[in-house]
C-alpha cells in the first residue's frame, strides 16, 4: 500500500511510520519536515499536498495541537487556534482527500483519551478530540467506494510526558500506540474510535 | 432561582421554560425574540447580553444550529457556520458567563442524539454535537465557587419531525425532552451528557 502519514516526524508519527514501512511504500508529510510540506491550517494547503500525493491507500494523520489552558485564560484565539489546527485541519484531511484515496482505502485521525477523561486545562482540546470522534463516526457512514475512517484516542505517551519532564508518571511508549493506527489501516473497521490503550 | 433560556422560543426551549415557570423567575433570550436579544455567533453579542442579564442562577441554551448536508457537499463555510454556531456559541455562553452564575448555579447546553448515533449527512452537527459533549465534561471541572454545566441530548424531536414533514416517524415529546433540562437546572449532576430518551 502507499501509506501517506501526515505528522510522520512527531513522536507518534515517527513510530507509525517505523511500523508501516516494513511491509508499505510510506511517504511523510509534515510542516516543516518530511517527503511534503502541508500545513493543516490551510486549506489551500491540503489541497496543495494532495495535488502532489495523487492517490494514496490509506493516510494517516498524527498532527495537529490545541491549546492546554485553564477554562478561565482560555481565549476565542485559543479556541481558534485548537480548531482550525487540530480540529479542522484533520477533517479537512478526509474531506480534501477523499476524492483521492484508493477503492477500500482509509483515512486515520488522532483524538485523545482527553475527549472522555478531562483533566483541568483541557477543556479546548477535549471539545476538539470529542468532535474528531463525533465527526469519524458520521463520516464513514459516507466515505465513497468502501474507503473507511478511524479516530485513534492515544493515552498520555511516555515521550511526550519525559519531555515535559513529568518525571515517574507512566504513560505508554509511542511504539506501543503506533499500533493502534496499523489496526486502523490494515484491520477493516470503520468508524471506530480506536482506544490505543487496548495494544499497550 | 433566576433562571435565563437561550433560545427559549424555540420548539425545546419553550418547553423548558413552560417547565419551569411555576417555580422559578425564568427570562427568556433569542435572536430575535424573548426577553434578551442575543446573537450567540457574536461574543460581543454574548458579552452585552451578559452585561443585562447581570447575575443568574442557570443558564440552559437551546439555542444553535448546523449545516445538514452530504460530507461531499459539506463546504467550507458549512463547517465554519457549525462551528460558530451551535459550537463555540454555547461554549462562549459559558465561557462569558462562568463569573456571573451564582455560586452553585449551572449551565445546560444542547447536543443532540447524532454526537453518537450519526446519519448521512450529519458529519457536521454530529461533530459540533461532541464536541459540545468533550467541552461539558471537561468545563466542569473549572468552573468557579461550585456551579455546574451538564449537556442535555435530545432524540429527534416530534415536532421537529412533523415540521420536516416526516410523517408518521416517532420522535420524543418537547415537553419530554425538557424534563431532562429541569433535571440538569433542578439537580445536582455536573460533567455529565443527560441523554434525553431515559425521560421518555
Amino acid at each position: 500500500m502507499k501509506i501517506v502519514v501526515v505528522g510522520g516526524t512527531g513522536t507518534i508519527g515517527r513510530e507509525v511510520v517505523r511500523a508501516l514501512s516494513s511491509r508499505h511504500q510510506v511517504v511523510t508529510a509534515g510542516r516543516s519536515s518530511g517527503d511534503h510540506r502541508v500545513d493543516i491550517t490551510s486549506a489551500e494547503s491540503i489541497r496543495g499536498f494532495y495535488r502532489e500525493v495523487g492517490r494514496f491507500d490509506a493516510l494517516v494523520s498524527a498532527a495537529g495541537g490545541g491549546a492546554w489552558k485553564p477554562l478561565a485564560e482560555l481565549g476565542d484565539d485559543d479556541f481558534q487556534l485548537s480548531l482550525s489546527y487540530k480540529l479542522m485541519g484533520q477533517v479537512n484531511l478526509v474531506r480534501l482527500g477523499m476524492e483521492l484515496v484508493a477503492d477500500g482505502g482509509s483515512f486515520t485521525l488522532t483524538s485523545g483519551v482527553l475527549a472522555r477523561e478531562p483533566m483541568p486545562g483541557s477543556a479546548a482540546i477535549s471539545l476538539v478530540n470529542a468532535g474528531l470522534e463525533g465527526f469519524g463516526r458520521a463520516a464513514a457512514l459516507e466515505l465513497p467506494r468502501g474507503a473507511r475512517v478511524n479516530v485513534v484516542s492515544p493515552p498520555w505517551v511516555d515521550e511526550t510526558l519525559r519531555a515535559m519532564g513529568m518525571q515517574g508518571v507512566l504513560g505508554m511508549p509511542a511504539e506501543r500506540v503506533a499500533l493502534a493506527y496499523v489496526e486502523s489501516v490494515e484491520g477493516r473497521r470503520t468508524g471506530e474510535v480506536i482506544d490505543a490503550r487496548v495494544f499497550s
